[in-house]
């Protein structure tokens, strides 16, 4: 009767596979039986033929200890970024979300009060991406808070991206600086140890404000569509950078089966980051790459529409992709070319 | 800097509020802003206008501890159900599903084969419905299994059925018995405890394969729209009874405006069901109307369509819709009439 004995003599722990390997394992083996599933798992959000448009769907969910730390996370904030998160994978297919769904468990140590911030967080989202709160479930967990956002978007069939779009000699694009958020979420972890330490002690987060802000409140890259539909522009492929810059790469290197040669300057770091990074002893270049949670976006482009992209703002051409066989390199400020590693975020900690 | 500590003098407990109210509570100010959008929090499911057909959508979160109990629980019985339970959301619209994502926190304490398990019943769930997994997200979680699905189907504009359309005169009808979902589950609580106590004791649970199918294994009614599309029925109001009947009709006469006269002769009990209510000292009608997780479909209908429905295998006219001011009223056998009470799951319970 019991479940939680092991049944069976074989036991792999989920850190064997990886994050990623992990939902390849799982979902390899799920065939798509209608034809109006057009992608399923594997891209930023799957795709619903509708007829006249495509359907996006994005979902992910953020779990208390895991993906947030309510020592220093305001509830608003969470319920804005547990939406952003979300929108940032539709913008990341070329499409523009329209409704999102939110279900939300929590222990009885939450309030109503403790709710209506993250839904005052929710809302926020909602006005300022046009976006509407369509359903959901709230519902009660014996310990913690977990949040689930399934964001839905639309999508014209000849301008959706995928990952799987990079052909060799395209430009790859990055649309922000990246690493700051991780920097951000690095100095939060300070304050939160030295306050645990010796509560007395104020927090030292004055002039952190763009390192925090970019880990608290990040913001999705709607603006960016809006351009690309201005200059009849339509990447190859797209990816958010929620993972980090390299692990992003390894995406797209992986599905459109191609290389990667990244010029680490042209990979746009944050003075306010640069120097976050050496005060920790970081590589700042370490950290773009492998820090996740920017949200900016990453995309290649046809060289000819180069022109398309030169003016915008916050635009940073970074580097080429190249035949398969040439790996994912990056090509250093010294001039060196090592090989990238692909890291995920590692959310599969120690058994607890 | 720490989040955890009250920082507003006012905290209402949850509970004060209820399930629905406050899930009321916290999307009253959600305006909707897209055309597409049309319908927003409040039903079965979210209906989304794509052009050709409306795409509608249902999300649903279980927890351990809360929804289930790993004791009992076969895993693999655990994803069939969470991809049923959206299912059934999306039938009670009169669509058809016909995409599916899944979201699943854990802790480490589950190895990759577990997550097999899971995902082996999900897939089983998508063969037999004909849906598709096109999305999801596999993540940590500090402690206990979290699943959180999101149905995606199609309906057709003049099909799609809302709990707000029953009007005066119309007929109450189920589409097969209720209570014994509820009754399996006591027996499993029982059998959990006579273990806890003595765990060489072997579970009795033999005999009652009928009411602990409907708990562990439930299915959708996907025939009965098939059915209704046959003959050429569409129902005024539908809701799928998750919550139990008591409960679905009060969510119908609030949104429909409208009062209630339910006859118990006509709510349909499994004889396995009434037995074991006897057995435990509960009376049947109340297992029937107040216990959930039956995922019938309750539905009302215009009473010159009788004739459709009349033939129909597993369905029960249960009784007819007054007018508002005449209440939700239950007219039992013995010739009483009593007010009905809506009794959700009650899923906040104590702090831990």
């Amino acid at each position: 009767m019991p479940q939680d004995k092991p049944q069976q003599p074989k036991r792999t722990d989920v850190n064997e596979l990886g994050e990623f390997g992990l939902i390849d394992h799982l979902t390899q083996n799920f065939p798509l039986r209608n034809p109006s599933s057009i992608k399923g798992v594997g891209d930023d959000a799957a795709v619903i033929d509708n007829g006249r448009y495509l359907t996006v769907v994005s979902t992910d969910m953020l779990v208390e200890g895991i993906h947030f730390d309510l020592m220093y996370t305001p509830l608003k904030h969470l319920g804005y970024k547990s939406v952003i998160v979300n929108l940032s994978d539709i913008y990341a297919m070329n499409a523009r979300p329209k409704q999102i769904t939110v279900s939300i468990a929590l222990s009885n140590r939450f309030s109503v009060e403790a709710l209506e911030e993250i839904y005052d967080g929710i809302r926020t989202a909602c006005r300022i991406y046009d976006v509407d709160l369509v359903g959901g479930d709230t519902t009660s967990s014996p310990r913690g808070l977990i949040i689930s956002v399934t964001a839905i978007g639309q999508g014209e069939r000849e301008k959706l991206t995928y990952r799987s779009g990079a052909k060799v000699g395209d430009l790859i694009c990055i649309t922000g600086n990246v690493g700051a958020a991780y920097l951000g979420l690095q100095i939060l972890e300070r304050e939160k140890q030295v306050y645990l330490e010796n509560p007395g002690v104020q927090p030292e987060l004055e002039g952190h404000d763009y390192l925090i802000g970019r880990q608290l409140k990040p913001e999705a890259r709607r603006d960016m569509i809006g351009r690309f539909e201005e200059n009849g522009l339509v990447p190859t492929a797209m990816i958010d950078i929620s993972d980090g810059v390299a692990s992003e790469l390894f995406h797209i290197s992986k599905q459109s089966g191609v290389g990667v040669f990244l010029e680490e300057s042209g990979v746009p770091i944050h003075p306010d980051a640069q120097l976050q990074a050496l005060e920790f002893k970081l590589d700042p270049i370490t950290c773009a790459l492998s820090g996740g949670e920017d949200y900016e976006l990453l995309f290649t482009i046809d060289p000819k529409d180069v022109d398309k992209v030169k003016y915008l703002p916050d635009l940073y051409i970074a580097g080429e992709i190249v035949p398969k066989e040439d790996g994912v390199k990056l090509h250093t400020k010294g001039g060196n070319i090592h090989a990238l590693k692909a890291q995920g975020w590692q959310h599969f900690g120690p058994a607890r």
